[in-house]
């Protein structure tokens, strides 16, 4: 079965004018969940999964599946599943969740227009609210799906102005009562753009994702004590930020440090930063932080979080500071899935298409997924690495290689043992 | 001539009672240029001058004196002047100002009743918008008397919801057309609390005050790349943030090392800063901080600036992040004038009132006034060195010994040579 550029592209570029954002260079787009832009994804997706005879179900927090029984198929077996998800940052790019979620719809095209006889029936899935943007949790939509948050904690989180996400549903129709459980499928693959350069530095079409990094989120607090900045002596200062600064550096310095020793790649970033009173002329009474810590190798995890919090002890000794930290998330490393990797990478090889496998370095909707199936992703390379932002662009050969793999792995995955 | 303690403390709890806010401990009040609360305060002080015979003057900046011409006096012979400022911060205390305000109204008031025959009118001055907190902009009032800025910059100067001084002062009716000049002033005393501990540790009752430091206020920047926190590895970050916690360690360094070696005592301060995009999961891609150096030795400040400089373009080398830097503000140390000095030195002397020689290390209207004529101040001792805050309080008793010197000190300076 062959994937159609043309129907691929269309859809991708017909799903780039929802939330369209003008821009001197690129596409940018800026689709939050359960807005007006988020509706017409929604509905042009709808509409395209129903053209190909799919049923569409809609789950309460907003999640779409639709499903294909061929012919061939018994409607009861463990289907198939495939996507991502079409929400976007502020000023986002065209091609981070679109791809995925329209090359899983070409994928079912492909194999329905080759009439491959599969013996299971197929899900292509949109997940809501995966960047975790407007009702502040990454991965919502997933995480209801696998069980991991309940759907009434989901629909009670509010944006900014206090709208909660089922009201933001509501409103756009998309608050539906289907049941859409992962647990259910068979497997699950997602295609998504590489968010580094490691593709295209190896000259790879496509990557097969070996894991998903690991993510622990952390809020520090350090406190000291607000004074005049003119009358107080720098010997008898309590200043939070320079206190604080030291503990930006002690982590930029732990994560550097284990770099150079360790096999994996770990990472950590003091991202959100927000001093008060924060007026020039008063020294800081209190700076609040957050830090982000990944890796593929947990241990690892677990070091950089004991090197904060001996940061914060040596501060609160050496500075008279007063600290907290909270270890608000804790999301271990996810190893994928043997047999749909093997699916993938044959699939590659098939068709002749240079594939490496790599570690995702980002978060998406399969690292929960993969807790309760069998999953696995595909990258595809985005030009200088780049994501969430207009920039973001994948050549049109490399969004159909990676589709074509998809469709393959998944013409394995359907033919029942 | 005795000042009456009475009087004094009845005017400060009166003036209290405008703008009060609600507080478990202390007393604490929000008069803001131009508000109702701004106008209860002008007016009552406007009554208490009246009620003394004094002419009462408002400038077009809201600036407000009120003349005494003693009968022993010439009418054009310029006159000795003194006061402070009725505004406050937001959450500010009761003393802040106003004690400067009716100290000097007290001390008039004492003059009067003891019949003294002085050879100047005195003004009492209350000087609009000291503190700089609605229109953005310390000592405002005092600044147009001086000519620093214009009348026409002052009251086209806006607030948050784009209200402008003018129509503030219009809205009070505190728009007046009379002019107030400190160049044509013999001399200038203003009577402030101090806003740190120096009297208390030393157990003196005031402090003249030799010098009032210098301010430079600049704004760095400093841009590196926002990336994703989980792909971008440690070796290919440019991070704004790690970049200005060095920043912010070298001035705090600087600072420290210059007090150890001066006789004076400067200060460094980055009190503002604000990091962007400020998203945990993201990079920092850019930091803009505020640096405030004070000092009394000009030479200090201008290496501390210098320092601030060599430290930015060690991180462009060293970080590969572009800065920039802006010295926006320059008011260079002012020195008080010595027959000021002398003459509060010997009322302290006469009433037996233990004093010590300080430099303020805060900057009030006098900094300004002291450029166009003879000028000194007064610190009152500030239990705990608080300031800006309800629990700012001085007791009664070092309120009236700091009047009763405010008003030696103005009889010498009212006696013409």
């Amino acid at each position: 079965m062959q994937v159609q550029r043309r129907r691929l592209r269309e859809d991708l570029l017909t799903n780039a004018t929802f939330g369209a954002v003008n821009v001197e260079e690129g596409h940018g787009r800026t689709v939050l969940t359960g807005t007006d832009a988020d509706r017409r994804a929604r509905e042009y997706f709808v509409d395209r999964l129903e053209e190909r005879n799919l049923e569409v179900r809609v789950d309460p927090v907003g999640n779409i599946a639709g499903r294909w029984v061929p012919d061939s198929a018994d409607p009861m077996t463990a289907p198939v599943a495939l996507g991502s998800h079409l929400d976007s940052v502020p000023n986002g790019g065209i091609f981070d969740g679109p791809l995925g979620v329209y090359a899983a719809l070409e994928s079912v095209r492909a194999l329905q227009d080759a009439e491959v006889p599969l013996e299971r029936p197929i899900d292509v899935v949109c997940f809501t609210g995966e960047e975790g943007q407007r009702f502040d949790y990454g991965a919502l939509g997933s995480a209801v799906a696998v069980g991991d948050v309940s759907t009434e904690w989901a629909l009670t989180r509010e944006d900014d102005e206090g709208v909660s996400l089922e009201e933001a549903l509501q409103r756009i129709g998309f608050s539906g009562s289907d049941t859409i459980n992962p647990e259910t499928w068979d497997s699950w693959l997602e295609l998504h753009i590489e968010q580094a350069e490691t593709l295209i530095n190896k000259g790879a079409q496509a990557g097969i994702i070996s894991a998903i990094t690991g993510i622990t989120r952390c809020e520090a607090s350090i406190e000291g004590e607000a004074n005049h900045a003119g009358t107080t002596s720098m010997r008898d200062r309590t200043d939070a930020l320079t206190a604080a600064s030291e503990f930006v550096l002690d982590i930029e310095r732990a994560a550097s440090e284990r770099l150079a020793v360790d096999s994996s790649a770990p990472v950590a970033t003091v991202g959100h930063s927000v001093v008060s009173p924060n007026a020039p002329n008063v020294v800081p009474g209190a700076v609040t932080l957050t830090v982000d810590v990944r890796d593929t190798n947990y241990s690892t995890m677990e070091y950089l979080v004991d090197r904060a919090k001996t940061s914060l002890a040596r501060l609160e000794s050496e500075r008279g500071v007063k600290t907290s930290f909270n270890r608000s998330a804790d999301r271990p490393p996810q190893t994928m899935n043997e047999r749909c990797r093997i699916a993938l990478q044959d699939a590659a090889t098939n068709h002749d298409i240079p594939v490496v496998e790599l570690e995702s370095r980002a978060a998406h909707d399969t690292m929960r997924v993969a807790k309760v199936t069998d999953a696995s992703m595909l990258f595809a390379p985005s030009h200088d690495g780049l994501s969430h932002t207009p920039l973001e662009w994948t050549d049109w050969d490399d969004c159909v290689a990676a589709t074509q793999i998809l469709t393959g792995a998944i013409e394995t995955l359907a033919e029942a043992e």
